[in-house]
């Protein structure tokens, strides 16, 4: 592993409005192509959301605001409604912004359709702030730290700006070298094709591991930190994130090393007791089965395919959200958090 | 998931001498194909090891000791001796064949070859006596266990005969219907590929997951136990096996679900005081990065590929071999699995 530390500092841009439709990066294509997709009606936002041709719960949020946008000028608010809501259960962001844009229209007097763009800029905005506060926190609590692990994609591309816990390593990497550790993340290897693309754009070294080395690696490398995402933070801490995310905090318990949650607050859901109350979205046996040629075929062979998982709010050391950081006081780690923050002068 | 229980009881022969050279099936093509190769010299039989053409730490004996005999007949046994050592350093049997062989040919009065071909012989018995003894103890240890979730393919295909964790499972569904929950085993997927296909042919319910979905499951299914196979088990109890095995180890302990080791005797090196004096092979990172096309091309990411992971002894409820079952008396899971055997009236 050779670090690389030049950093150029235009992030992607998952998706922007043009005027009249929503434009974005069909990021199943990535890195071999960077196609972008026009999404003309509120049924092509679904259908996008569905297919994860966009996806991370930030973006998501802001992808349904848009959607609600075209929604309204074809006249079918309450349909476009519930068909992005159906369209991934488990980011929490999705529901959430479609309850506050219908009340947004409820109360407004405008147009809905102007209402509803109005209501999608000032989202867009939200999130560019959260990306900034939790990457400028979360790069200050991980200071010293220069191999760090994470899962999935939490980049610009899953947020529309900075990113969650990508965004810290990137943030981290612009005061001196650092490697990430991207587990591929099956079976739709967010981590091996998104990840690496933004880390290699921003000049970070990225080293993909299959998400089973996880464990083994914290054994044989100096990581410092795990750094994850969140789909959703329930009201009891639990975080629900990527199929993956329970094993390797489990593993990073195991060998002492801190396990830290990039969290917008616009995925934290009070509303939702615990992890348990969450429902987690069974995806296709296909994308697991249909790696290998004729193993769907054989009798007796099937697949189970949660896209996300649950871990408890016990295993994680810290969590950064725009607005600070909240370390779990009797976590062992949080002492090895505050050293790392000591040496570096904060 | 539906469990199948009609059990043909036929095992599929991996390798078999057929008077002049070695017939494998070539494990590459399964499930897709049942393509077979024909090795017709030991630098044949050293790059099908190499190739993973044929794999699983007791087959890889038997495929040393026939390219010995190979390696005899040209007249190059040191050279074939070397040849087939370096072909992958993780599994004990390789070194230990190679050693006895050679052993053995000296103290032999007899042609090279005719001795080699005697003792890959009494050493293809040995293995065929070593899985039907583990299958047995361990179809016996986990009499009541349903659901039982593996890694890797530890069947006929890297045994030769019944098999040793697969083995297992495929027993204990002689008895009743059995899911196995097969972990897909990234890199190369011989969970997916090659378990299924096993399990497949003797009507075994089998329930493929990305590796990376194990925690999770471990919440959410009745896993009534973990057995996994073994490359190489230290002095110390530390068990060395496929990569992703001591992440599952570590969650079997943290949901109190008993992890069982199947090892043959072939397979203990007690002339390695701890896992940590193994050797783990580091595989091509291709392996990990060719499944995303371009993604090998993007200036600084690479790939990490440890083919291997240790799993401290403390975290393996029971051992079992051919001579019978070792538990692990201070694992409060101990107590789990005798409830498993005085349920089962033994």
């Amino acid at each position: 592993m050779t670090a690389v530390s030049n950093i150029p500092t235009a992030y992607p841009v998952p998706l922007h409005w043009d005027g009249e439709a929503l434009d974005i990066i069909d990021q199943r294509a990535l890195p071999q192509a960077e196609r972008r997709l026009r999404l003309n009606t509120c049924a092509d936002v679904a259908d996008a959301i569905r297919a994860l041709a966009i996806r991370g719960a930030p973006l998501l949020g802001i992808a349904a605001a848009y959607g609600l946008v075209l929604a309204a000028r074809e006249g079918k608010l309450a349909q476009g409604g519930a068909l992005l809501r159906a369209a991934r259960p488990t980011a929490v962001n999705l529901p959430r912004t479609i309850d506050r844009c219908v009340a947004v229209v409820a109360a407004s007097t405008d147009s809905p359709e102007a209402t509803l763009l109005a209501e999608a800029q000032r989202l867009v905005n939200v999130e560019v702030n959260a990306s900034d506060g939790i990457t400028r926190h979360g790069a200050s609590l991980l200071a010293c730290a220069r191999t760090i692990m994470t899962v999935c994609n939490t980049g610009a591309l899953g947020t529309g700006h900075r990113g969650t816990a990508l965004g810290i390593i990137i943030r981290l990497a612009e005061t001196g070298p650092v490697t990430a550790i991207c587990c591929e993340t099956r079976p739709l290897l967010q981590g091996a094709r998104l990840s690496s693309w933004e880390l290699s754009r921003h000049g970070v070294a990225a080293t993909v591991i299959v998400d089973s080395a996880a464990a083994a690696l914290m054994r044989t490398l100096p990581i410092d930190a795990v750094v994850v995402g969140c789909d959703r933070l329930a009201a009891n801490g639990d975080l629900i994130n990527k199929i993956g995310t329970y094993g390797i905090a489990l593993a990073a318990a195991a060998h002492g090393i801190p396990f830290i949650a990039a969290v917008t607050r616009s995925s934290i859901d009070a509303a939702t007791p615990s992890g348990d109350d969450v429902e987690i979205e069974q995806r296709d046996p296909g994308e697991v089965l249909d790696l290998v040629p004729g193993v769907a075929a054989l009798p007796g062979v099937t697949a189970l395919n949660p896209a996300f998982d649950v871990t408890p709010a016990r295993l994680i050391t810290a969590v950064v959200t725009e607005a600070g950081v909240v370390r779990h006081a009797s976590d062992p780690r949080t002492a090895r958090l505050s050293e790392t923050t000591d040496r570096a002068g904060l």
